[in-house]
């Protein structure tokens, strides 16, 4: 593969960045990388696992001649961030971000940042239940999507140097408007996250039903939401603060259709159940037909009734 | 192994009869299985797959001479099947299901069965998403609980062979309350299916998202969501309808504590999310001691933004 940046600065160094850092070592894509991270705990493991070249104490550092800048940070200490670097950015660099709400970033980064830099915030569609530098591995991006929304004035250049690199990870790189961005992922992440909070909070609270109980048995409905609920907390508050209209939006329309079900249940009405269920059986067809997922018996992980 | 029962009826031939057919013939636990299934299809299949050694066009037909008769119908199919075969059972035989509401099924079914036949309810829970005599397959009990009702007056040696049964198929057996089952149910599996299925129902309704960009997108979120929302609809249909206090419980609970989190996003408090979404953690760190899932990474299906 060919080097597309000379200098390359990870702010931040969770699951996302080192399997940036990993990917991009494997493909030699970056001539250099620094890193930064807050606890000296994080900066040093980056170090021991070999990822980074330097730890920087401070991002205004680690940003110092760097042709990339990729902001992995969560959402709500993306203005502070960029604030710090602004200043310190090498004239001409590109920063990026990896964020999961994406016009929320773009409030916060864009004002900060001097003229004749190019900011092209993007959103990397793959992640783990897991969390922290040892987390990450080179191939997490493969087949994955990153979705990049340039701003109005992002210039071509730039913007195709970093589609290259995502592509040179191996994601699927499409481009679109940060609206239009947040509203997709409040219906395909966020709202569904937040369902899988929620639900694993009831069996929490539940006295009647021992917690052992609840673990013990926790067949593949429960199982799969436990998975999703295990994801990082910091990560999914900054996502429902700063994606809070499209994500109120959809919980809306959410609790609207759970009540006409749960009328029907209320009422015996075995028709109008039926007739649901066997629609939400189109979409999952066409998920694997899409290739996002397969159609292989997921042994034990299934329906368990 | 040794031959637990000379001949087995398998009442229905979808993918927990045509799995526990298989699952007999490895272990040698039947000595002859008879089936039935509704359709003239789905009869033809189980004969070519070879998993019974004869299929009848009526239940009583099958049961006929069975020492163990397993009802593996949907639970609203339960008391129409009960009430053919009463008067063909064999004097002395087993009966049992595999339901995933038990109140409801003993109730269907207690009514209709002469004296001295044994009656023990259970559950198996394992599954996928699929359904159909194709879909068995011989290890879907391994390492899987099934649950065991016994009524009130079940005599003990039919409950141990019964038991024996499901432990020769690789199954963890449990004992408890039909009541008890159903509320347990209830949290870790019926409330999570009507929660996924109304959250693909919301994305399927939305017209400002298109529905391939749905797809195409779907993070591990939303696609966990359509796995689970792609199980057999008259199976749900009927665990809705005869598992309804509990489920309209759980439901209730649910909606309440989604109200809180949704008022936190609107108010923008920030703890409140943190502190909750720290919590679930805990319990997947318990399912994942429990032995019923991994903590290896889910590569490409896990938390993505």
């Amino acid at each position: 593969m060919t080097r597309l940046y000379d200098k390359v600065a990870l702010i931040g160094l969770g699951l996302i960045a080192s399997s940036m850092a990993h990917a991009m070592r494997r493909h030699g894509l970056a001539g250099e990388i620094a890193g930064h991270a807050r606890t000296a705990e994080t900066r040093k493991a980056a170090l021991e696992i070999g990822i980074v070249d330097s730890v920087h104490e401070t991002a205004a550092d680690a940003v110092t001649g760097a042709d990339l800048v990729v902001l992995a940070v969560p959402v709500g200490a993306m203005a502070d961030v960029a604030q710090e670097i602004g200043p310190h950015l090498k004239p001409g660099c590109t920063i990026t971000d990896v964020g999961s709400v994406k016009q929320a970033v773009i409030d916060a980064v864009a004002p900060h940042l001097p003229a004749g830099i190019h900011f092209v915030p993007g959103h990397p569609l793959a992640g783990t239940e897991h969390s922290g530098p040892y987390s990450g591995f080179a191939t997490l991006f493969e087949n994955r999507w990153w979705l990049i929304t340039p701003l109005p004035d992002s210039a071509a250049e730039p913007t195709a140097r970093l589609r290259a690199l995502c592509e040179a990870m191996g994601a699927n790189v499409e481009e679109m408007d940060a609206a239009h961005h947040d509203l997709v992922l409040a219906v395909v992440s966020h709202t569904p996250h937040l369902i899988a909070y929620t639900m694993v909070g009831v069996a929490d609270h539940l006295r009647r039903v021992q917690q052992s109980e609840v673990i013990k048995y926790s067949a593949s409905g429960f199982r799969d939401f436990t998975r999703i609920a295990a994801s990082d907390p910091t990560m999914w508050r900054d996502v429902f603060l700063t994606n809070k209209e499209a994500t109120l939006d959809i919980l809306g329309r959410f609790t609207e259709e759970l009540f006409v079900l749960q009328r029907a249940i209320r009422m015996g009405d075995g028709d109008k159940l039926f007739e649901y269920f066997t629609r939400t059986r189109a979409i999952r067809r066409g998920i694997i037909e899409a290739g996002q997922d397969t159609a292989a018996p997921d042994f034990g992980r299934g329906k368990a009734g």
